[in-house]
């Protein structure tokens, strides 16, 4: 499969007079073709042919859709070693890396296709008539849930492939039954342009209109605001800053219709360190804490940068293996010049503080764009005292609190943002401490765990990846794992239509098998 | 139960020097007493109140929370007559229509009691750890649905039971483990305190923190404003104008963290009559369709304001019937007399409109503020011309175009705004011009109704009152009906954390008894 650089707009494909170019971050060297800036004209051509797909495309069968899901998994992994090869030369990412993020993306679409084909997500929901009830009889009445519209999905830098153009959005918006157009990240134009050619491919081959998928890539903001404004978009999912998330909400809510944003944004995903755990295996945690922070450069939406811990005479253990870890932890090419232009104004930023203490830096790297990892140190009053020390430095940065007591801490953790991710290092004995805190985590993270480190994100039905606000622009959802299909839903009720007037998962025969709510009660299809 | 005036905070109360009255439509006059007009000091009162109270109320018992919602209804039902003769006074509504609106708001309580006691609205979701999974092991993972925090509740004027203080909003919201704080309608604020302080009664039976409710009586826009900005309020319910429901969105849109609104704000709610239908009872419909406008003076969101009809035999017997029911029909007192002075000037701007023909009118009042029922035809041309003539005229005031032919009933469909209903009338012969036309309107509107009439909503299981934009600002939910607890729900996960850790409803030996989803598979508890 050759990359030319084209904007794919269903079947069709052009190319620009104005272009860029995709760059290897490990190099600063610009990569061959020239890739077209898709414009405003492109935006309302994907838009018209996905708003004329969507009739088509939102009832599909179950069977059919699924079907779709896995050729794209299938298509994907046809396009064999060169999507590898492009993503390394692209992202900087590693081999393993990416082989991973290939099953992970191809797994999500399978997953998905299961999810489909049970239709649990079409939420059948059917109170039957109850003519002779008095004074007034009820009518039959039965709700499933139907897809939005079209949805606008940006690909992130981080995850080329699992949140990219076939990514975990496209993949739940499609299982949903709404058409996307994709606004390709311009970090890896090469490989998101072979994946929307693995989907156009499955688009033919299901015999599906051609509006079910576009791709447009390009470089402005303009471009991705058009997208969102356009009146044909019914939803947005994005994966990226917390500046470019929410000016996607205020171009959402600015318009005519309001549409929602799923904007996942920013989290330092903080760590609460115990004294019994600290005590037992205080070294041991401290060198596995230093393996989660620089894992992958740290440009994970789940990195660990912020570590919460009661002094005392365990915690010590615990920094000194940190600080011997990442004193000899190699730096990471990153993804991008301007992210790793970032990540060192953040880090240069909180060595500079005056609140701030540098425990230990990573190896300077030899090559360009290399993150050198870094730990702080600050006290409990101190970050409080400066909301800056709590923002998220993309990429292996991480601050420790000192706390003086567990009233400190649950201090500091009442004074958290939103978050996508909290963990607990504990042992047996410290579960009292941990428990009321559990709560507190709760109400301001969509995941708590217990002993893992949360760079580590199951592809599942329990999973979410989400939290309140600034961690996601709607803490309502989750933009990974098969809950993720609801945000592109709404329920509909049809009241007393005959049989063969119904959507075939409403008819009473039940033809597509699924599970139905009867009378508030949910019966196996 | 006396009617003091007050302003309801938690357990407290306090009268303010700054009051306005309560007013009879029938007459004009005032009624004792005067009200307070709570500010911006009882704003903050109340959300810090609802704050406190939120970590107890929203992890308690489903038994204890459904108990509390049953203890709701019950003080309800206890203040007897006084409720219904202030309500009538306040509202101009006659008696059996409020006694029915009262026995549908205790219903909608022990609705909910019932959804919240089952469980199904945790969606406990368990993808259990597979410790020898290679090349990674999966950890145990658990998910459950938590409150979102405290809400902010507008009551409506049409509904002064059903759609106010401790109306469908509240109910789903209280459900949820949400605290509530009231924005009191000023239309009906005796009304409203009486049942803010059954609610408060409850609140003190049931053993709960005084924060859980809270009642602010007034008439300004700013007071409502500064609920929905104040940061403590997590997700918000409003029924109401377009104008009024999109102010409120773009509040909480600017606020540092944006939050839901789930305004409900108008709907024509299109009513489209079939060949056969018209030919075979057209004067039947005709009769039955200005019963249906001009019910309660036509004040339901979901009063029918648009007929599509094609022009052919039948369509006169319908028109003539219609014609003749509503030349004598009575004038209905309506609501206010602001809502009073909006219809009269929707009907007289319909009247005026070159486009439009004046078809009948009903009645004229002998009182003041009373609806004379006005029903209009265009043609599909002149409609599909001229937007302002698919606005809402809230009361009995509805439009019939006379369309050509089926392709321009889709026409007229396709330019439709989202809508609360959309209503079939045809017979069996009609089925095959009425099946394009289903998922058509399904796009469109939240419920779809075969061979009824859109005023009457069913509380149950599958009811969806919702709809597109501008129906509601947000389709993916209803007001009425039990999935309407969903609004106020987020997900949240739990990754490894030992049994003792995990909240009730997670643990293994489930001790709440509801249904969980293990492996992606529905058990019953």
């Amino acid at each position: 499969m050759d990359i030319t650089g084209a904007i794919l707009i269903g079947s069709g494909e052009r190319t620009a007079s104005e272009t860029f170019d995709g760059v290897d971050p490990a190099t600063g060297a610009t990569l061959a073709p020239p890739i077209s800036q898709a414009g405003l004209d492109d935006v309302a051509a994907a838009c018209t042919l996905a708003e004329a797909a969507f009739p088509v495309f939102s009832e599909l069968a179950l069977e059919q859709r699924a079907a779709f899901l896995e050729t794209i998994a299938d298509r994907i992994a046809a396009i064999g070693d060169d999507l590898i090869v492009r993503a390394m030369a692209e992202s900087g990412l590693p081999r393993a890396r990416l082989e991973g993020e290939r099953g992970r993306t191809i797994g999500q679409l399978k997953l998905f296709a299961g999810v489909v084909r049970q239709g649990d997500w079409l939420d059948v929901t059917i109170d039957p008539a109850l003519p002779d009830r008095a004074p007034l009889p009820r009518p039959d009445l039965r709700r499933r849930n139907v897809a939005l519209g079209p949805v606008a999905v940006f690909g992130a830098s981080n995850f080329p492939l699992a949140f990219s153009v076939a990514g975990g959005d496209t993949a739940s918006a499609l299982a949903a039954g709404c058409p996307v157009v994709v606004k390709g990240h311009p970090a890896h134009p090469g490989t998101g342009e072979l994946v929307a050619r693995a989907v156009r491919e499955a688009v033919t081959a299901c015999g599906l209109p051609e509006g079910v998928f576009s791709y447009l890539p390009g470089t402005s903001n303009d471009l991705g605001g058009a997208l969102v404004a356009d009146p044909r978009i019914k939803a947005v999912g994005f994966t990226g800053s917390r500046g470019g998330g929410l000016a996607l909400v205020r171009i959402a809510a600015g318009r005519d219709e309001p549409i929602p944003v799923y904007a996942e944004m920013s989290s330092i995903n903080p760590v609460v360190l115990f004294p019994g755990a600290a005590k037992s295996r205080g070294a041991a945690l401290g060198t596995a804490f230093v393996q989660s922070l620089t894992m992958g450069a740290g440009q994970f939406c789940t990195n660990p940068g912020l570590v919460i811990a009661v002094d005392g005479p365990g915690l010590d253990a615990f920094v000194e293996a940190a600080k011997a870890a990442l004193s000899t932890s190699p730096a990471h090419l990153m993804l991008t010049p301007g992210i790793h232009t970032s990540f060192e104004q953040g880090v240069e930023a909180l060595a500079a503080h005056a609140s701030v203490e540098t425990l230990a830096r990573g190896l300077v790297g030899e090559g360009v764009n290399q993150a050198q990892g870094a730990f702080f140190s600050t006290t409990a009053e101190k970050f409080l005292a400066d909301k800056a020390l709590g923002h998220e430095v993309f990429g292996s940065s991480s601050i420790l609190i000192r706390a003086k007591d567990m009233a400190e801490v649950a201090k500091l953790v009442r004074g958290l943002e939103g978050q996508l991710t909290a963990t607990l290092l504990f042992d047996a004995e410290d579960e009292a401490a941990v428990a009321p805190l559990v709560p507190l985590l709760a109400a301001r993270a969509g995941r708590i765990l217990a002993n893992g480190w949360p760079t580590g994100v199951e592809v599942s039905h329990a999973m979410v990846h989400g939290g309140p606000y600034p961690a996601t622009s709607d803490s309502r959802t989750t933009s990974v794992g098969s809950l993720a299909i609801e945000r592109f839903l709404r329920p509909v009720c049809y009241q007393g239509l005959p049989d063969a007037l119904l959507p075939d998962a409403l008819r009473s025969a039940n033809p597509w098998q699924v599970a139905r709510r009867v009378d508030g009660i949910v019966e196996r299809g």
